[in-house]
Formats: structure tokens, C-alpha cells, sequence
């Protein structure tokens, strides 16, 4: 018998309609012993998270008013959810109370209390599922973080899992009951409940993962599968059935926005496979993420683009006899705190490409000035404006033809390419092109390599 | 009236028949006031240059034996140019007694001694031509480096220019005489001839040509122009009339040997444009090379390759996030003394490009060894046989198309695209391949661009 764990968004948890879902897919699998849920997300577009009505709820606790409203829209949420599971009235007194009651909590330390507060929505929605999934005569249990051991670093909004937890959740693997355990939180060393960073759901479904051997990790979202490009610039984008951890992480980091790639780590790490899935349509085949795909036909998997950079460029006559050169460009950029992104380079051209929101005017003049009196370049440009476009696949560098088809077809579109990088045995190419060509790039390199 | 500086290369000076050239060449031209020779080059393929007889003279003169015979070489060597020019027989009396007493000079400091005895070379040609243009009835001058001011660091075979040497060297400007002067040597503080590193005579001109404003530095050498790509592997390639002193530099770094773009550097600091030019055929075009050109037509100017490069492939999860990881790597290269090429880099990864010939088994331990104690990456891999191919034309990178050219070339001719490296603003585009492609790739390129 296979263990699968299942992880279940916000979307998918919206309403009672959405609960049954869940707990359709869950009663479907007998191999989904570990099911790992979010706060209920929007119904609609123009409503809110139970998350930022709870963060609401927290800020209002602290600034002093308009507390009572937000925690009646709260109670109301899940007043609807219980009613629509035909859940007993004692659940919703059980929430009420737990609200309330953490609600006149230790409010000295900020992030700390907004912690306590937003991680119920996460809380809430596990002891309505279990509750539900027992009515219906089946052996689900709510399993605590605390008691199940997912200990944190102490740090409230950003916590990070610590090693021992993964030893310390092994045992779930072996529980008499099936399990359905709260996303997003855990508990610091000194018993503080401490929430994860954003995707945090997603985090508490890959340590589990991780931590019980799960032969696979379902991530139920509300898309049909991961697709070669965002569906917002190009027309219907090509799906993605299968795609590897590295590609996923280069598209993730390329503008991608379905999965949170660090979200995904420790499954990654423990090479167990993730299967992103869709809540309202089961029966599509998702996107299956591995260490390797079966498929090679595909050279690229995907195309991504993100547009707040900008270059530093330095030219030097003889800068590639200067030994230390970059180096001792790049102890300048750490030096600003600053992250760079890459170092296309010349014989005596160096850029610097970095995010265009952390090059701020004061540190520009504070960088720009350390250059020029430490490298006194020839010429020092800043280039804004540029966007970043990246096709990803992995072993592309092995393939030949992939550099011309996408060169080709940016310029057919009218595209100019202003920086190209592609290293060895990489998985992507990079363009560096105007922001305002984004876009459109984005269609056009699409269409090369999808729609043939 | 314009002032030139020449200068003719050893294949210009080989016998006496190319002597009648140069001199007819200096004479058509009243403009061209100073002239700057090489020693006598090869005649033929087997022939040997009497810069490198000086130096086997040198040697053997160190070592103790044979110096006899090599130094008949030399003494034939001018004879037959001084018949040839009907020069009078106490010439190679002049010549030959300056041979024996330097060959009997100070040889406790090797160095020192070598540079003295193969810096006659130049000065014999020098004198000779100005003998040869004084019988013919024409005022010129043979002068002296050490009198006309041009002092260099006391670095034997490697010697660098001083700064004040333009100063020194500026009255040559108002000289009443036309002027023939040695190439390839100079004289440090301390009196002690020194020579420069190897492309020594077109630094002097290069130097003349700074120090007097010439308003073109004239380069007298066998081929009638620069071509697009090296006739040696690609068949009759297109020859290039114009080019910037950037594209000049990026293809003499990418393998192109007509000319060592260092040796012209005095002069392109100065602005003063560079005609490269053919003894043998004068008439011929030639190439210029100046700070721009006036032709914008070519967006691609050469093509040229190297193989000796290997690359140091880097990868490891979150690499992006973790500050300094680039400087760090850089920080291990620059301490194994070694210089790096490029750094080509995706999310994840990143490689370092070297010199094959640098990275030593040694060095490589030594290397990887820090790499992995200090980077800890998840993979490490050297690369070895690795070509790099560049194409260079101004401003490519504002120019729709090149890209897709290049890389439609690459791939119709079965090059796999290892790595492809284009930084902004840059006049160039690097294509990291397999070794054993290169010629095919360089043939494919330039056809791409100049056979159209």
C-alpha cells in the first residue's frame, strides 16, 4: 500500500460545497492517509480570505476598534461552513470560543499575537473537515502541530522547519487513524505557535511529506495543471503534465506564480514526487514534478518573464587583465546588501543584473560612487527598465536548435535582445529585453516552442 | 599638412627588395615623417627571423658554444640587404662591429643580455633604411631611442612605457628631419637597453604616433586587410575596410592574430585612428581602425574562435538566495591566481570560464577542494575542450536579427550550443561549444553574416 499526502489551497476550502469536495478526494484513496488543509480562501473575486480577515481581526485587537465586526464576518464564514456540512451547533462554539479566547491574548509581542490569530483559520478549517469526515462514518482525526511535533525556528512570520521535526512527525506514519492536519503553523521550542512564511500550507504539506516517506505529495489546487506560460499573457498556454524539480524551481523563479518553489523543498529534498492537482476537476491528470521526467520529447517545459530589473554595466579597457575585477565588483553589491541576478560579461564589459526595486536612487549613488572611485570603470550605465525572460527545460543545452528557435522567433516579433545568457549543462536561456517587449516575447516564444 | 607615423613589420623588411618597398612607400607620401621599423622577418616559410638568430646568438653566447656560426648567420643576413641596396661596404662594417662588441657586453643578467642582442635587429634595419634614403638623395635621419626620450620600466623583455616618454618624445614633431626609427626597444632610467614583450615595434609606433599627434598611425604589414574571419579556416572570408578599436580588441581577444591589440593601445588612447596596411601591396585598401565607424551597414564585423577553455559548472539549490556565493567562487579563482573568462549563470548554477592551459591538474585539486569545503554545491563538474566563438560588431545589440542569425547558422550546421553569453550594450555575442566544432561554427558564421 502506497502513502500519499494531500495538500488542499484556500480555493479549495472556501465554502461547505468545496469541504465535500475534499472530502470526496480524500475518501477516493485510501492511500491518502495525511490530508493537510489551508483557511478557506475566496468564493469569489471580490471576497476575502479567512487569512486576512483573521489578520484583520489581529490588527484590530491592536489598534484598538472595529474588532467586534471583523470577527462576526469570521464567525459567519465558518457559520456557512458548518451549516453546509450539516455539522452539530457544539462546532461552531468550539470556534467561537477558541476565537475569542486567543483573541484576548498576550498582545505584547505584535507578530507574535498576529501569528496566533491567523493560523485558527488554518486550525478551523482541519477540525471541520475531520468533524465532518467522522460524521460520514469514516476514521479521520485532527492532528495538532504542537503534539505532532512540528517545531519551528522562533521566528513569528517567517518561521523555518527544524530539523528534528522530521523524526519527531515520522510516527504519523503509522497512526491507527487518518489524519487531517492544519497548514501554515507550527510551534517554536518554547511552545510558541510560530506561522510560516507565505505558501506556508504548502511548507507543512512537503516537511510531512518528508517526514513520513510519502511515495507521492498531492498538491490540490484550483488549476487543471501547471502551463507553459501565464495564462494571463498568453492565450490558452500549453499544460504541463510532467516536469522536473529544477525546471519547476527556474519557472518558479522566472515570474511563475502557481507554486511557491521553496514551498516545495523538502519534499524536493527528499526526491518524493509532487503532483499538483485540481480540486474541481479530480479527474484531469495534473502536473507531476520529479527529480526526472519520463517525457524528453519537450525541450522546453516552459516561458516566464518578470520585469523589475535593471543592469549595471561597466566598461574597461584591459578589465579582463585586471585580476579581481569582478570580484571585487561584487564585494561592492554585497557590500549594499543587494542581490544580483547574473553577470553577463565581455572582454571589457561587465553588467550587473539586479532587481530594479532594491536599486533605490540612494543606493545607486552610494554603489555607483564605490565603483567608480575602487574599479574606475570607462563608462558606468545604469540600464532600467529591463525584464527578464526566461524558457526553461531541462538538458536544452543538449538539444541544438533551441537558441534558434527562440532567437528566431523574438525576432520575427520585433523583439531586440539586449543580454542573452545560457551556461553550461543549464536548463534555461535568458533574455535580458525592454520591459515594455515582455509580453510580447512571451507569446512569441510560447508559440515557438508550443505551437507548431 | 597632415603627420603620419608608419611603421613596416619584418616580412616588410625581410631583403632588399622589400627595403626598395619601404623606402618607395615613405617617399609617396611627404606626410609620412616617421618611420618605425622591424628587424628583417622571414623571406620565405623555412626562412628564420634575425630577431630570433639574435637570440639563438644570445644564447649560445650564454650557453658557450655555436655562437660562431650563428653569428655568420646574421652577418649574411645583412650583407645580402646592404648589396642589394648598393650600399657602401662600411655599413657592414658598422653593423658587424656592433654585433661582436655587444655579443661581448655584461652577461651576469641573462635577461638584460638578451634584450640588448636582439634588439639589434631593429636597429640594424633602421640604420640601413636611413642610409639607403640618404644615398637615394632624401633627408631622413636614423634616431636614436635613448636620445629621442623613450624611457621604459626596467622590466627585461617586458618592458612598459613611462608616462614621461610622450613629453620626451613630442619635439620629433618640429624635427627639420624625417626621421627612421627602431622598433621593439627603449631604454630604462638606469641607461640599460630593455625591450618590449612580444607586437614590440607597433607599441613603439603606436607610442610615436601618441607622443607626436600623429593624425593616422600608418601599420605596414603583408595582408591587404583585416578579414571577417581567419583565411586559415575559413576560405577566402570577407575582407573588413572599417572597424572600432572595441571590435579590433574583441576579435584580437577571440584568436584573431593579425595584430595584438595591446601594442596599438597608446594609440587608441590618443584617438589617433590605426591603417592597417600592405607593403607588398599599397595601393590596396587596408583597414582603419578608429573609434567609430562611418559604415553601419555591417552589424557583424568577424567572426573568430578560440578552444583552449574549460569550464568550472557549479550547482546548488537556492544559490540566489545565499548573499556573496559569486564573490566567494570568484574570491577561490583569484587566489589560485587564475583569471576567468565569463561567468554564464542560471538560478542555480553557475560557471567560471578559464584557460585550459591554466587550470592544471594542480590548480584543479586545489580548487575544487575549496570550492567544496567552502561553496558546498550540490553538483561539480570541470568541463574540459571547450571552444569559445565570438562575433563582434558595434552595437549588435541594437540591431534586430543577430541572435537569430547566429544561432540559426549554428544549429543548421549541427553545433550544440553549450553556452551563449550577451551582455548589455555589448558589441559582442560568445558561443561556448564543443572544441572539436569550432571551425565548423566559425565557417557557418561567417557565412551567415558576410555571405549573404
Amino acid at each position: 500500500m502506497a502513502l500519499k499526502v494531500c495538500k488542499f489551497g484556500g480555493t479549495s476550502l472556501a465554502s461547505a460545497e468545496q469541504f465535500r469536495k475534499v472530502a470526496t478526494i480524500a475518501l477516493a484513496d485510501d492511500d491518502r492517509k495525511i490530508v493537510v488543509v489551508s483557511a478557506p480562501g475566496k468564493r469569489n473575486k471580490p471576497d476575502t480570505k479567512v487569512t486576512d480577515l483573521l489578520i484583520a481581526f489581529a490588527e484590530a485587537k491592536l489598534g484598538g476598534s472595529g474588532a467586534e465586526a471583523v470577527q462576526q464576518s469570521i464567525l459567519d464564514r465558518f457559520a456557512g461552513i458548518i451549516e453546509g456540512l450539516e455539522l452539530p451547533r457544539e462546532e461552531f462554539e468550539t470556534i467561537a470560543t477558541l476565537l475569542k479566547s486567543r483573541g484576548e491574548g498576550n498582545r505584547n509581542h505584535r507578530a507574535r499575537y498576529i501569528d496566533s490569530i491567523k493560523a485558527l483559520g488554518e486550525e478551523f478549517s482541519a477540525r471541520l473537515l475531520a468533524a465532518f469526515l467522522r460524521k460520514e462514518g469514516h476514521d479521520f482525526i485532527y492532528v495538532d502541530p504542537k503534539e505532532a511535533g512540528l517545531v519551528l525556528s522562533d521566528e513569528p512570520g517567517n518561521a523555518q522547519v527544524l530539523p528534528e521535526s522530521y523524526e519527531l512527525l515520522r510516527p504519523l506514519r503509522d497512526s491507527a487513524h487518518r489524519i487531517i492536519f492544519p497548514g501554515f503553523y507550527g510551534y517554536a521550542k518554547n511552545g510558541n505557535l510560530v506561522a510560516f512564511p507565505r505558501g506556508g500550507s504548502d511548507i507543512t504539506g512537503a516537511i510531512l511529506a518528508a517526514a513520513v516517506h510519502a511515495d507521492v505529495y498531492e498538491n490540490f489546487t484550483d488549476v487543471d495543471n501547471v502551463f507553459a506560460a501565464d495564462p494571463r499573457i498568453v492565450e490558452k498556454p500549453a499544460a504541463i503534465h510532467e516536469m522536473t524539480y529544477a525546471e519547476m524551481r527556474e519557472l518558479s523563479y522566472a515570474g511563475f506564480s502557481v507554486l511557491h518553489d521553496e514551498a516545495l523543498q523538502p519534499a524536493f529534498n527528499a526526491k518524493i514526487p509532487v503532483h499538483i492537482r485540481n480540486t474541481n476537476n479530480p479527474e484531469s491528470r495534473g502536473t507531476l514534478i520529479s527529480l526526472e521526467r519520463s517525457n524528453h520529447e519537450l525541450p522546453v517545459v516552459g516561458v516566464a518573464g518578470s520585469s523589475d530589473f535593471c543592469a549595471i554595466f561597466l566598461s574597461k579597457y584591459l578589465m579582463n587583465r585586471e585580476k579581481g575585477f569582478g570580484r571585487r565588483l561584487l564585494q561592492i553589491i554585497e557590500d549594499a546588501d543587494l542581490s544580483y541576478e547574473h553577470t553577463p560579461s565581455g572582454i571589457d564589459h561587465i553588467s550587473v543584473i539586479i532587481k530594479e526595486s532594491t536599486f533605490t536612487p540612494e543606493v545607486e549613488k552610494q554603489v555607483l560612487e564605490r565603483i567608480r572611485t575602487e574599479l574606475q570603470p570607462d563608462k558606468l550605465i545604469v540600464q532600467r527598465g529591463i525584464a527578464l525572460i526566461m524558457i526553461v527545460g531541462d538538458g536544452m543545452s543538449k538539444q541544438i536548435g533551441v537558441a534558434k528557435r527562440a532567437t528566431g522567433a523574438l525576432s520575427d516579433h520585433g523583439v531586440n535582445l539586449e543580454m542573452i545568457n545560457q551556461g553550461a549543462s543549464e536548463s534555461s536561456i535568458m533574455f535580458g529585453i525592454q520591459s515594455g517587449d515582455m509580453n510580447k516575447a512571451i507569446v512569441a516564444l510560447h508559440d515557438a516552442f508550443f505551437n507548431t
